[in-house]
């Protein structure tokens, strides 16, 4: 049984690819450039995603941004972003297959795009459902992978999760203000990172006090054209002293 | 295609439970007891888990112990383990089919029974790969399931994977220590438990300090028959104060 299983999910993975490369020439045709934001639950993705909007309006920065929301239920997330007038929000809910697809995969923002002006935005950042694991196996058609690996999660998930940080392009060690109160050691994680995405540009932000997070814009402004991409985005990964 | 897809997904479930109950069947032929231990990345399982084989120790317990490691790659928390001489510690890797099977099924568990010395044992933990989707949606034969959630993960979790909170038998709130220094509101991760699972067993806990931890012991211990289950769980969830 289990090798036929594997053969329908290549079957699935096969047609994904097929579907993902058809977003990728959607959002080509239109000049939209695509980020696909991946995490654990709860490691902050969404008050990153808010700290950035919040400095692209600060900056009155002329990118237009939209945010396709994916979760197994409820729009919590999208809700949260509402207050972003200028930045249309789309949902994709996954409870309506299974008991709850863990992941988003291309035909699900297939589905998604009529519901976005692609041709009124330069950005779309896809926030994936919370899962260290088959996020990373389905590409949608992004241009850029970034994860955010909190601190409270320990130092140990790059060697449990290799593919998710592998399949990235940034890494976001995120609640660094968290340090004080933790048993963590950041260069054992940093290591781990290393030691499975040799290379990887790292950035270590905390959302709650800010620290870190003209890199992580910088990164997206990146992706969207208007800055070099790793401008001040750590490639190194040395931890802060 | 999706339709298909849910067609071969719902014949996958179906051959699980089959599998399921094969496993249920030899758990109660042996007389072991089995716990389906479940959480995100990072919560805290095997900390959790290293508390309750410390104090079973400390206790001089005659209930004997065994664990069964779920995980996408590795043998980290398996190795964590290996100080319990008393304790056969099985692993399960998930690399094998996919990119990574993102939760343990039935046949999984199935396949490291053999390595585990059924007759000898008296209470099987089997940590699930750290997922707050899938693993819900797989029985593996377990008579009990307890998940952990951390408090740096967000009040919103239960309405995000409701799947997995109606799923458990015992919610650990984990890492309570951290309360201080975070922007949780602990009533509302009360609420929202109890909005999508009423009357669920809760139990916080700190596996860094301790506090809690007799509750989460009690509960094992129940599961495993030797004291009522529900003794110092409380289950009307009300805050600490």
């Amino acid at each position: 049984m289990h090798v036929k299983r594997v053969k329908v999910v290549q079957g699935v993975l096969d047609a994904n690819n097929t579907i993902a490369a058809a977003n990728r020439a959607d959002f080509n045709r239109t000049g939209v450039r695509v980020v696909n934001f991946m995490s654990a639950p709860g490691a902050g993705k969404t008050t990153l995603l808010e700290r950035a909007l919040e400095r692209l309006e600060a900056l009155e920065s002329d990118l237009r941004v939209a945010v396709l929301q994916g979760d197994v239920q409820g729009s919590l997330d999208a809700d949260r972003l509402a207050r972003f007038h200028d930045v249309p929000v789309a949902q994709i809910n996954t409870d309506s297959g299974f008991g709850g697809e863990c992941h988003l995969d291309a035909n699900m923002v297939r589905t998604a795009l009529p519901s976005l002006p692609l041709g009124e935005i330069d950005l779309l950042v896809i926030e994936n459902v919370g899962n260290l694991v088959c996020p990373a196996e389905f590409r949608v058609g992004e241009d850029a992978r970034v994860m955010v690996c909190s601190v409270t999660e320990g130092e140990d998930k790059p060697l449990k999760y290799p593919l998710m940080f592998r399949a990235c392009d940034l890494v976001l060690i995120n609640k660094i203000d968290l340090l004080p109160y933790l048993e963590f050691d950041l260069s054992r994680l940093l290591a781990n990172i290393r030691a499975v995405h040799p290379g990887v540009a790292v950035a270590q932000v905390s959302a709650r006090t800010g620290e870190g997070l003209d890199a992580w814009l910088d990164w997206l402004l990146g992706v969207a054209g208007r800055a070099p991409r790793a401008a001040t985005v750590d490639a190194s990964a040395t931890p802060a002293s």
